[in-house]
């Protein structure tokens, strides 16, 4: 255990938390009794960490050995239970929770498929994955539509704060400068993209050429 | 071999049979052909017990070493298919084999975690996992409402029965009287949901601050 | 690496190109921007092979060492973004390119579980798995409707074309001719089934016998 270890460790506490938090707000878009806040809780706060150990051949994975990370999602869930009533809007804080966290986690993912010995590319795209599942399952799970069919930037931010982790660690930049310019990156791109609805020139059939389900 | 893996072995077949059942009717509502039929119910029947042993590292997954459960998933695709007509509802049929699968995967699947090693509350995580996973994908790929949306009790008949298998267990109790406990506990309260309209507190917004989808 | 690895190899890759520019299409139909392009690509030419690796216990997963996969999932992602206006039918470019996959990754599945020592049915599952999977994912993932859930006939091609494989394999008949047949088989069912729109009698309740969703 290095201070790093620590660091990565906390980093990824952070993600689990906030990506509870905004499982625990879809739960109350869909009016689930607390038990059903305490499942969406765990299955966004786990699922993209999950998903990166698996395709990694990590397991068992993480949280089988980690009741303090159950707690953790369990008390998150409760407390939005109790007191997303309070909240302006749910919806705001669910994307800027599942903003933090998707910064977070492509840091963290891309990080320890470093670790893992997983090329440059590789990692990115393991980063992004890490990023991006626990929010896929959530909404699928919960009949909504996925985050990432919205129009504002996404994927980009969670691709480019993975991608620069990865460069500047290739660059000989210390290890934790890297993890803490990704998040940055990440999060301002995403940060921007929600406040000023940010979005990359999307694909657009030309009139008249747009076609029925049937075509 | 011992006695009790034998009969956690049938519970665990019979899991997968009414599973199938589930994934059956499931694709009777979608009037698929006999092919369909015998895709859902092995897709519903092998789903939760295949995520289960990739959470728990346990691969290649059990179905690939065992034909005579897919015949039980296409045995019962067939029967299905040929008999569904009979019933008064289909849907009732569905909710209560997912229900009885739901008792026995519960239990199953936390007795499975206990064994590999895991802690009491991954142990009732991995049940409620084994349990919910086959029919999340089912109704997924199904287009269909998740079960677990409903306004009654469901994720936590599933927690019930198995938390009362791992605490039992904790205190000393035979194994095989523990599994027969859990598996009453969770399948009488979801009996009790289904014929009763058992329901927790559910959260609701405070009048007037709900929110549209884009606030 | 003999010459069939060599030949299983390319016939992996073409799947894989031919799920990302399907994954691709379907990113078309949603208004993506060129990053969301890429991750559909990515998400439908990896799925399936995702999907049979995690279930065998193949990890870390086959892309995490082929960055030249992911170059050729980008590259089909591009190469569609600025294309696929030209079509007469995106749609119909995209049940194509999937039928094309679905052929492709139900040998090559089945092919590879045999390899790893499944035995016929399980070697039969998997190849279905590994061709249905990527494009499951691709539609869930983007709230369309599953290619599975449509009348004309699907999952039988899939299930054709690997059983073709394995029991010309297990009569004999030299790996490669089986290759080829399995393929044959697969892609000439499902491309009659788009043409001519064969079906397989499917479930149908009998009048006033259908049930609302509550019955």
């Amino acid at each position: 255990m290095t201070a790093l270890d620590t660091f990565l460790g906390w980093l990824d506490v952070a993600a689990i938390a906030v990506f509870a938090a905004s499982g625990a707000l879809v739960a109350s878009r869909k009016q689930m009794d607390a038990v059903g806040f305490v499942l969406m809780a765990v299955l966004t706060g786990f699922g993209g960490g999950t998903v990166r150990d698996l395709l990694l051949g990590r397991t068992p994975v993480f949280w089988l050995g980690a009741p303090e990370l159950l707690a953790v999602c369990a008390g998150v869930a409760v407390l939005v239970f109790f007191t997303a009533h309070l909240l302006e809007s749910r919806f705001r804080a669910l994307l800027w929770a599942d903003a933090v966290g998707l910064a977070l986690y492509a840091v963290v993912g891309a990080e320890i498929a470093l670790l893992a010995g997983a090329n440059p590319w590789a990692a990115v795209l393991l980063g992004v994955a890490t990023a991006t599942f626990g929010g896929i399952l959530r909404d699928v799970v919960c009949n909504e539509v996925p985050l990432i069919l919205r129009r504002e930037i996404y994927v980009t931010a969670a691709a480019a704060g993975a991608a620069t982790l990865v460069v500047l660690q290739g660059q000989g930049v210390p290890r934790d400068t890297a993890v803490v310019a990704g998040l940055l990156v990440g999060f301002l791109i995403r940060a921007a993209a929600l406040l000023r609805g940010w979005s990359l020139p999307s694909y657009r059939a030309r009139p008249g050429r747009d076609y029925p389900d049937g075509a």
